[in-house]
C-alpha cells in the first residue's frame, strides 16, 4: 500500500544564480522561513558586532539556528543577550516545547518553557544586538518597518539577487517577518554563503558565519536533527540549514554551488529522503556520507507497537541543464551575472 | 506567501457504487486505515455478540472509534474487554500519547500509556470478543490468516465490492491488517452503512453500528475533535470516520450517498477544509452546519506567539457525473448492481 505521495521540487545553482540541475520546478516562489536565518544575521555580523559585543564561533551559529533548547542553546542565547545588554524579556519570539524532545524521543516537561529554549531564541537574541550595536529602539524590532528589519531585506534581497519590492512576505512562527523567493534564489544565496571570496557589500561576514556554522552545527541544529547530520557528512564542505514546510537549503563550498529543495505541502517525512536522494544524483556522497545518511533518505516508519511498517523512499529525477537558466520575475541586474 | 500545498481526491457514490460526483482521483488506491473500523466490526455485530456480552450502544459505538483516550474512551474498552472475558494483557495494539492531549491542547503526562487509551483499544477489545464468541484462538488474533482477519476481509469486499484478492494490504498503526481500495469503493462502503434496510449476508449490522455511531459520536471520537463535530452537525444524518493519512469517510443516509476523501500527501491539515468544502458543494450544508463547521473549513493558523500567521483555504472543483462510473479494477461482479 502507499499511504501518501510528497512531490516537491530541487533547484541546483551556481554563485551567479545559474541552474545547473533541476527537478519539479525550481522557479516556484517559497517562503524561506528558517532557511533565510544566516541572512537575516548577515547585517549583525557585516557591522562588525560579533568584535563588539565578543560572540564566541558557538554563540555566532546560534544566530543562524532552528536549534532544539538544549543546555547549551540555551545557555548561548543567554550570552548572546547578556554580552549585548538584552535581556530574555526583551525577546519576542514567543515560546514552544523545545525540539530536545521530539528530536530524543523524551517526553517533555509540562509548561511554560522559557523564550531562550525556543528554536529561534538565538536569531532574536543577534536582532537585540542589532538594535543595540545600531542605536535603533529595541521596541518593535519585528516591525516590517523596523530600521533592522529593512537592513535584513537588503541582506535577503542582495544574496538571493531578488528585489526586495518583488519577495512576498509574511510573519514568521517566531513573530519575525520572512520572505518568499524563488526555490533557485534561495540556492544562489547558499551558493554564496558557500564562497570563500569577501561579499563586495558584506566583507567577510558570509564567510565568518558559514565557519561558524560548519564549526558548531551542533549550535546551529542538535541531537539526532538531521542539520546536524548533513553538516557532519559534509566534512566542512557543507552548510545546511532547513526550514519550516519542507525547505532545506544547502551550500557546497568545493563546487561553488547551492542547493535549494521544497516539498511541496510543507511534510519533513518527505524533505530528508529527497535531499539526500538529490546529494547522491550530484556525486556528492562517498561511502562515508552515504553510510551516514542512510537512515535520513529511508527512515523506516515504526507503529504504536514499535513494528516497522513501512518505510520512506525518494524517488527523485534531477535535470542537468545543458543551457544555464537565470530568468524569472523579479530579478535583480545582479542575477545571472558571473 | 502560500507555505504549502494539499492535493487529493474527492468520490461521492451511491449504495450501488454508481459515481455521482468527483475531483482528482476517484479510482486511486486508498489505504483505509480508521475509516475500515465499521467494517472490522461488522462480523462481531453480525455473529450476535452484542446481546451475548450485552455490549451497551457507547460501547459498541467505541469498536468503530479512533477514541481520544478519555476517561469514558477507556472505561468503555475496559468493560469491552471484561463482559467478554478479556484482559488488558490480550491487547496487541501497543500504546502511544493518547489524543485527548494534542486535542485540547494540553500537555501530555509522562509514558507509559495504557493501551486502553489507544485511539484502537475499543476495535481491539472488540476483535477479541469476536474470538471467544466465535471459538477461535485469542492468540494471534491480528495474523493475517487469523479466522478473525478471514472474517473481516470478506466483511470488507463486500462493503466495498473490491474482491478479496483485489486488494493490497499492509500493517496499520495498530498491528491490524488494513485494506486499500479505490477512493469511490471506501465510500460505497459508507452508503452501505448508512442505509436502514438489512443487508442481505450482514442484516442489522450495518444499521446498528451506524446507530451506535451516531447516537454517541463522543465514543467514536473525542472532545475538540472533526468526527464529533462531523456527526453532531449531520444532526442524525451523517455517520462519519476519520482515518490516518488524510482519509474521510461520511455516509448520508437522506441521500444514500457515500462520500470518500483523500488527500493525497496524508496531512491531516488539508483533510477537514476538503471535507467541509466537499459538503457544501454537494448541498449538504445548512446555515446553522455552515456555522458549527466553519472553524474546520478555513483553520486559522497561530505562531508560537500566538500571532495569527496564516489560514488554511479550500480550493475544491467536484465535478458532476453524468454518466455515472462503476468500473474499476478488482470489482467484484456485485459492483455497480443497483
Amino acid at each position: 500500500m502507499v499511504d501518501a505521495v510528497h512531490v516537491g521540487s530541487v533547484a541546483v545553482v551556481d554563485r551567479a544564480g545559474r541552474l545547473l540541475y533541476a527537478a519539479g520546478n525550481p522557479w516556484v516562489d517559497v517562503p524561506t522561513r528558517s532557511a533565510l536565518k544566516p541572512f537575516q544575521a548577515m547585517p549583525l555580523v557585516a557591522a562588525g558586532a560579533l568584535e563588539r559585543f565578543g560572540f564566541t564561533a558557538a554563540e555566532t551559529a546560534l544566530l543562524c539556528a532552528s536549534h532544539s533548547g538544549e543546555e547549551r542553546h540555551v545557555a548561548a542565547a543567554a550570552a548572546l543577550l547578556a554580552k549585548a545588554g538584552n535581556g530574555v524579556d526583551d525577546l519576542c519570539c514567543g515560546s514552544h516545547v523545545p525540539y530536545r524532545y521530539e528530536a530524543t524521543g523524551l517526553p517533555p516537561p509540562p509548561p511554560p518553557y522559557s523564550p531562550l529554549a525556543h528554536n529561534c531564541s538565538g536569531k532574536h537574541a543577534g536582532m537585540l544586538a542589532w538594535c543595540v550595536h545600531c542605536g535603533a529602539p529595541k521596541a518593535g524590532y519585528l516591525d516590517f518597518d523596523h530600521p533592522l528589519q529593512r537592513a535584513i531585506r537588503r541582506s535577503v534581497a542582495h544574496f538571493t539577487g531578488v528585489a526586495e519590492d518583488g519577495m512576498a512576505w509574511g510573519i514568521d512562527g517566531c513573530s519575525a517577518p520572512n520572505y518568499a523567493v524563488p526555490l533557485a534564489a534561495l540556492a544562489r544565496a547558499f551558493a554564496r554563503l558557500a564562497g570563500d571570496d569577501d561579499d563586495p557589500e558584506y566583507g567577510a561576514a558570509p564567510a565568518r558565519l558559514r565557519a561558524a556554522m560548519i564549526a558548531h552545527p551542533e549550535m546551529v541544529s542538535g541531537e539526532g536533527r538531521s542539520d546536524l547530520a548533513l553538516v557532519r557528512a559534509g566534512r566542512g564542505d557543507w552548510v545546511a540549514k532547513v526550514g519550516a514546510e519542507g525547505v532545506q537549503a544547502i551550500g557546497i563550498s568545493s563546487r561553488g554551488w547551492g542547493i535549494a529543495i521544497k516539498v511541496a505541502d510543507g511534510a519533513a517525512r518527505g524533505l530528508l529522503p529527497a535531499t539526500v536522494a538529490a546529494l547522491d544524483a550530484l556525486g556528492l556522497l562517498d561511502d562515508t556520507r552515504r553510510a551516514a545518511l542512510a537512515p535520513w533518505r529511508e527512515p523506516l516508519v515504526r507503529n504504536t507497537r514499535g513494528i516497522v511498517t513501512g518505510t520512506v523512499r525518494p524517488v527523485l529525477v534531477l535535470d542537468k541543464k545543458t543551457t544555464p537558466d537565470t530568468q524569472f520575475r523579479g530579478a535583480t541586474a545582479e542575477w545571472g551575472r558571473a
